[in-house]
């Protein structure tokens, strides 16, 4: 082949196909209404569709993007339909597409500061942005990371070298009993951190959770007190701020005060909830976080940025450095004065995750962030609303936020596995209507629906289409 | 504010910024080479621009679009420049970037396969195809994660769990001697999975390199009966195809029997150099891996995909599910004969990285990467051959794919600080003239220069400016 067939595509091509693409792009939003939100691929349906063996030659990206409508698309669940409220609901808004797109053209590297000083000014600039806008306090330093997952462990791994003065680092966790401390209604990422940094899962303690579903901060002072006098060194806890299931917010300035006598590293997970703090009336959600170590929200989950990024505060960067910091020779760099991300995880590749931030915030502006924010809350209590006006209906917690759980329950039945069979077959009915798609959970036994509103394109509309859903599959139960 | 004001941005704002989001990345691409490849920004530069509070308004995307000019543009390393050959050089292709604009529109989160079959299926089909093209074996199966550090980390964990029988996943390291080896070459990754994982640094024994930076096979078998002998429960052993310093390969093969009567888990991390053997004459780069229980290439490496792109293929996807597996009542489905990649990681949340590669693979066609890539060895070569015509410079490793580790040495000098002095000197010319941008090493207490080649734009003509920026920069030295 000729040196010039050995590089990139052209320019030409790249325009005619870019353009095509945002066409394409801007057409799936305007008619995405007319999909079924849930997939109805069947397994293996997608692969189906694809050839077993790759392509020996070039093919044109005509073919190529044309097999996204052949190939791919039936096989999307629209996390962009305005039906959408399983789990939570999100949305990759236009700017943060656009911040995409730019991000994979530069595909710069931010291992260090020199490697694209724009990658970590601007990811330092607008994690501030956003530090200042959910009322945090200003001791709090940003990373960008791919999910509250990695926040979570990285927090448990920088608290566990605080706790062993770095011992653990050196000589690993061999002759040390460390224990970690959450609520039963905590997401299973903290499980997941302490089976991978070695504390295992009889490492984490769950602590009961009150009516309300928030973490009783007595039974978590009481069990450090009967941790300690076995033998235990207690040295985390995870407070959660909106709970996967209910939403509920443990009682973060309890949490501390029972913690700080023992030094335990504070981490609370706000992944979903905190975000209501850009709105003032929902400021209260990230009290008593004034003094935590560390904290996780998700821009990917509500604040309209496309998946991955999630926003990482910790008060002191140096513990995340003893915990993680390795610099290779080939990584040293004559620069003072700056950040080199690398140093605060067990990552070093880093994508330009701050640009499509960057992006969002500037277009909706923090006054646009918090109406939008608020507006979900008022949306998903309209449907609240209509849960408690249906005496064949009832509301399953306190709904501090943007999630309602709730569940069928006719003539206060009370056989458990029944309304378990009931309520799964609304879901199944509502689901398959492909207008909306709703998740469940279980509280304290039992089975219970879920309904999350948070993507940008949810109107009163499509709230009241759920309800429908809802009720119209009731003509469709097995008898009861 | 009125609902309708209380969306994403309307269809008619995404054309718009989309196309000139294209044109403009098309412009940028178009015109790389004008620019310096390393950034000249002085620390605090690109924040200096940023305003220290967020917005309260939305701001208009024409304005955002001008700051990436304004405030960004400068503080960019540009990773796209064909003089960019620091570290291992990359390219994020034209396909690649149209992928990742479809994955951001799509914004799907394949935590399981029902929440987007076609992320989990063309993920799976995707990567069979890319193992197909690295002549590996069909007993091998695929998941992309973010970066090669997460992927040996996973595989660590799961070893660590395979040679435990699943007690540190519920109880802990406590009790626990667990040795894993790596050469002395390895990557800071391998030591950054032992710190994490509870393993600590201790746990890992460095293997003795030979002269051509391999490990050796015989002083790996020598440590774990060593390791045994002392109570020591050897697991984990990681093998590099493509060493980071100088890309050397460790004798998979060798490295493998002496593993196996011991039941350790034997890893690959073929990150960079993995990708060579898509051309035929390159096979060998993996010969040994037939029966590895894991191995790790980087498309955001040498294949030409916008980072993050990481290829992680294991033998035995149960030993990653029994170490990471847990599945909260919400995220519970009936689905039966599908893969749910949620449980084979540590993260949840997971993006749509298949698409770009998948785009990637067809646009070039198997025949077209193998070509770009046998050319980026040639130039790499064309390079050494200037090197070694020239006798006040050495070369300082055998250079097998398109990295080449040099050094400036005249009059057979042998002062080692001074020739650090000079070759740190050299290195400082060379990133200043913009052209070029080269990195450096440490090989055996010698400071060593490094040129990779791996960026399509890159072309002899680019090769040949790099040694003139070498030779020029001579002119520049200290006396010495």
């Amino acid at each position: 082949m000729p040196e010039s067939d050995l590089g990139d595509i052209g320019a030409d091509e790249f325009r005619e196909h870019g353009h095509a693409a945002v066409e394409w792009i801007a057409r799936y939003l305007e008619g995405i209404e007319a999909r079924p939100v849930l997939s109805r691929a069947t397994p293996g349906q997608v692969r189906a569709g694809i050839p077993d063996a790759p392509p020996e030659e070039a093919e044109s990206l005509t073919d190529i993007l044309a097999d996204i409508d052949r190939v791919v698309m039936d096989g999307i669940t629209h996390w962009n339909h305005p039906g959408f409220m399983a789990y939570f609901a999100i949305s990759g808004s236009g700017p943060g597409i656009l911040g995409e797109m730019l991000t994979a053209a530069f595909n710069a590297n931010g291992m260090l500061w020199k490697t694209s000083p724009a990658v970590t000014e601007l990811e330092e600039a607008t994690l501030d942005w956003l530090r200042q806008m959910l009322g945090l306090d200003a001791g709090l330093r940003g990373i960008l990371m791919d999910t509250a997952s990695m926040a979570t462990f990285s927090a448990m791994v920088a608290a566990r070298e605080r706790a062993t003065g770095g011992e653990t680092r050196r000589r690993g966790m061999d002759g040390h009993r460390l224990r970690a401390y959450t609520s039963e209604e905590a997401h299973s990422s903290v499980i997941k951190a302490a089976i991978s940094c070695g504390i295992g899962e009889e490492g984490i303690r769950r602590i009961r959770a009150d009516g309300a579903f928030c973490m009783d901060a007595d039974a978590l002072s009481a069990a450090i007190e009967e941790d300690i006098a076995a033998g235990w060194t207690p040295l985390f806890v995870v407070a959660t701020v909106g709970t996967t299931s209910t939403t509920s917010v443990d009682p973060v300035g309890e949490i501390v005060a029972a913690c700080r006598p023992h030094g335990i590293w504070t981490h609370v997970d706000a992944a979903y909830a905190g975000m209501a703090a850009i709105a003032d009336e929902y400021r209260w959600a990230l009290e008593g976080c004034e003094s935590v170590d560390s904290l996780v929200v998700n821009p990917h989950k509500w604040l309209f940025t496309p998946i991955d990024c999630s926003a990482f505060y910790v008060r002191d960067p140096a513990a995340l450095q003893e915990a993680f910091s390795l610099v290779p020779e080939y990584l040293r760099t004559e620069d003072r004065d700056v950040t080199d991300y690398m140093d605060w995880g067990l990552q070093l590749g880093r994508r330009f995750r701050a640009l499509k931030l960057w992006m969002v915030i500037r277009r909706f502006g923090r006054a646009g962030l918090a109406a939008r924010i608020r507006e979900h809350i008022r949306l998903a209590h309209v449907f609240a609303a209509r849960v408690e006006s249906d005496d064949r209906f009832e509301l399953m917690a306190p709904a501090p936020f943007s999630t309602i759980c709730f569940r069928y329950r006719p003539h206060g039945m009370s056989d458990e596995p029944a309304l378990r069979d009931l309520n799964a077959a609304i879901l199944d009915a509502v689901n398959a209507t492909g207008t909306v798609y709703l998740s469940h959970t279980a509280l304290r036994g039992a089975y219970v629906l879920r309904l999350a509103v948070g993507n940008l394109r949810t109107t009163k509309r499509h709230i009241e289409q759920a309800w429908v859903a809802v009720t119209e599959s009731l003509g469709h139960l097995p008898i009861h």
